[in-house]
């Protein structure tokens, strides 16, 4: 079943002679199959092939697209049992989990489907002619968004489909008119070769050009290197570590012309608990805490890897509720013998440091690559003396930053970073007595929650999923959500343009009846 | 009148030791004033103030922000002829010029301020909760534009007024909710001080806070470096050289957390000029382009630099017209003497070029700092052998490329890096003939103009001024035009926040009655 080939448009490669293998993390088990590394002339074919099906591609129509992303999902959906079974084996994801990140990632695509058939996302704006403006005539301007050539998606390691081959970049940068050449993630490969299975086939059936999409197998830099490096690609996105974006990002700006690297690098995802709350709900808020906390082993970018209250009677027993329930958590297995290491070792520092304090880990050890649930504690004082203490450990840990007193917790909120997203949890008077500490949090994240926990990102019109620097390369889009198609366009104005060189969605008449903006103001009226 | 000293928040300043005058480019006359360059203790201040006016201005209502643009109009009207003779005089525009500029600058401001007071720009969107969804319910939620922080505006030294201290980055900025640093331009500094003061009083007339504005005089890079480099400041904006932009794009990512910087660095704004159209027009043709390329000593960004031609008789005829009309064409002062030096040099070197011909220049000669305009010749042939060879002279000077068939005219269009503009002039069956040769230009360009020239960019909701890198350094915002506001925000989404703590464009009620987006579906409808 599992080739191991390399997808250069609708032709299979291997010409190549270094080779990989996955492995299934939950038994250390080797899976069989061979994958050939691409080899450099490969990866230029890939964007060869990817820049002639641009030409084509771009000027194909929404319900053309929106077919093609629909019949990729039902080829997934095809795949059935086979996919589940890979993805789980190369994951060790339990497969109701698989199931579900399935069925997001064909609901994705099939979002981005209806988005193409609707035709407004492409902002188009119209200010017409003003032949008798004074002093001068006004001319006719149109915009709209336009494609902007080859997209490289780097694949996530903690989403083997919903981040990955056919996973959100794919399905926003393929709606909005690219191609995309993915660089595969070397733990997925034969996940990512069904996939790309699926893809390839949708596209024939839809009779998207060749080339339209393009895939790579890699297991070091040097394939997601040189894809970045050529200067034909336009736009890249990527999911995983602060420092394979960040080096993304400066390959990416050190080219003759800068293009945009689109990199989510997660986040500590501050968890903010108030007072009144801790009243109320200890016990639970301990359970709901502790879960987010061992959510996929803690191997989400939204993982709540800090909370942050004051010191009180209530956040003591909070503490105590809190070790109870981190003590009763099952460790699960990680992604990556590399992924467990890294945590094993970044925990057993953070225990180390004197200003920390190891509430608790769950009672049953360590055993494979199943990483153990762990809490601590840092007083606020010792926090804002050593603030570089508290970054993202990827795994299922949190530490509580204990607050003197109100200015403190300011103190606190003030020397987080760029976040993904911010939590508080409140009840009462809390949410009014906290607002300006709330509000010093809203301006270093994406997505502020109210008595919830971060794990959980909804895919729908209003999700932002980016937030400062350092959670992410570019804090003004979304990888998430609808409007991570504007991701992958820019704006291009038509002044005075002849009716029949628009694209319709400027034309006179609105064919695409999308709406528009007219002289400033919506409308879905002809000109 | 002039005192020449920094202006920060509310408050006059001059710690400093190093001095600079500005000069009348038209009679090389030293203006008496002198400026106090700002200390580095005096550029943190403005920081500082600008970090601490944010927390207060950027929750700021729309229709009060609207209302201290309409007061910076209304000061920038108030100071009368004093602004126009002064901007004149360190310029060597034409005070009719200035006239006009003034206008745009007043119009810019009082759009933005309209915009603010419709409040649809923040791209509301609002996905309600679904209590019932299985298998989890959905959380409420919601999102919009917030503004960013502390924006530092270089100004132009091509417009000292629309793209200088009250101009477009300014007003859109300042819209936008973020306190503005301006770095002066040392050739205008007289002519920001007036603006300054128009500012200023405005911002206390309206009760802004203390630090929403500030402007510091410099005449060498070190005020813009440390600017750039504070880490309080959030974004840039830049119109100038491409040197100029590229070290700031630099700097900017050299930073622990790298910015954005809007840096719009000008093209050389291709004009494809098609058979018919040379068949009909001939002699127009030439006085338009001719004109186009003197417009303001050819000081603009939108400067058409480029001629591409298919070689015909027509064409012949086409060159014995411009050189004509270059000839009669009247030099005029350039802005500064660095820049007429600039533009002279670069000129001689093109014109001792073997591959280049020297059509025409202008018969006056050069005399002070008038630009001689001036025309040249290429084969295709010879600029597909050394392209670099057409890069931007800034200046009255154009050069025509003449194709030997359509296949070396698509060749040469595919040549071309990222522009501001493209154009294409046409009659008869041009446009459809060569479609596919306009097609590639417009993959280059931000804005694509039909029997036009690029010079005159609109102030409308439909203009893209910002074409790809090297022409802006990110294609994807306008430095012209309503959507400049976008350049200067992030979106942030609320996850079930408490209807209370919502800013007003969120709250269920829609009490601004602005455009939101629904579950996906534009509505002013209440939730």
């Amino acid at each position: 079943m599992i080739h191991g080939k390399n997808l250069i448009g609708f032709e299979q490669f291997a010409n190549g002679t270094q080779t990989f293998q996955t492995y299934n993390p939950a038994d250390l088990r080797e899976l069989p199959e061979l994958f050939v590394q691409a080899t450099d002339a490969e990866v230029d074919l890939a964007v060869e092939k990817a820049t002639a099906a641009y030409g084509t591609y771009k000027k194909t129509s929404g319900t053309a697209k929106a077919s093609f992303l629909r019949a990729i999902a039902d080829e997934i959906e095809e795949l059935g049992t086979a996919l589940i079974e890979r993805a789980s084996a190369e994951s060790g994801l339990p497969e109701g989990r698989i199931t579900g990140e399935r069925g997001r990632t064909v609901n994705q695509l099939r979002l981005f489907a209806s988005v193409l058939e609707d035709g407004s996302w492409v902002e188009a704006s119209i200010d017409p002619a003003m032949a008798d403006r004074k002093p001068l005539p006004r001319p006719d301007i149109r915009k709209m968004l336009q494609p902007v050539g080859p997209v490289v998606v780097f694949t996530a390691s903690n989403f083997p489909l919903a981040f990955s081959t056919a996973g959100g970049d794919t399905a926003s940068a393929l709606a909005a008119g690219n191609p995309v050449i993915v660089k595969v993630h070397p733990y997925h490969a034969g996940t990512n070769e069904l996939v790309v299975g699926a893809i390839s086939r949708a596209a024939q059936k839809c009779g998207m050009p060749d080339g339209v999409f393009s895939s790579l197998n890699s297991s070091d830099f040097t394939v997601g290197q040189r894809l970045v490096l050529h200067p034909a690609v336009k736009s890249v996105a990527f999911t995983g570590s602060f420092g394979g974006g960040k080096s993304l990002y400066e390959l990416a700006q050190s080219r003759e012309e800068p293009i945009p690297v689109f990199a989510e690098m997660g986040s500590v995802n501050p968890v903010l608990l108030l007072p009144e709350k801790m009243k109320g709900e200890t016990e639970n808020l301990a359970a709901t805490i502790a879960g987010s906390v061992n959510l996929g082993a803690g191997q989400f970018c939204t993982n709540p890897g800090v909370l942050v209250a004051l010191k009180s009677n209530e956040t003591d027993a909070f503490k105590s509720a809190l070790v109870k329930q981190v003590q009763a958590l099952a460790p699960q297995a990680m992604l990556h013998e590399n992924i467990f290491k890294n945590y094993t070792k970044k925990t057993a520092e953070i225990f180390a440091e004197t200003a920390v304090v190891k509430l608790s880990e769950s009672a049953t050890g360590a055993s494979t690559l199943k990483g153990r649930p762990a809490v601590a504690n840092i007083t606020g004082a010792d926090f804002l003396a050593k603030p570089d203490l508290v970054e993202e450990i990827f795994g299922p840990f949190s530490i509580l930053i204990e607050c003197a007193d109100e200015a403190e917790l300011m103190d606190v909120l003030k020397k987080f970073k760029g976040q993904l997203t911010g939590s508080v949890l409140g009840a009462g008077d809390d949410f009014r007595k906290f607002e300006s500490h709330i509000r010093v949090l809203q301006e270093v994240v994406g997505r502020l929650i109210f008595n919830g926990v971060p794990t959980g990102v909804e895919v729908c019109y209003s999700m932002h999923h980016g937030g400062p620097y350092p959670s992410t390369t570019d804090s003004r889009f979304t990888s998430v959500g609808v409007d991570a198609i504007k991701r992958f366009v820019r704006p291009v104005s038509f002044q005075d343009a002849p009716d029949d060189y628009l694209p319709d969605e400027l034309k006179n008449a609105n064919p695409l009846n999308i709406w528009r903006r007219v002289d400033g103001e919506l409308t879905r009226k002809t000109i």
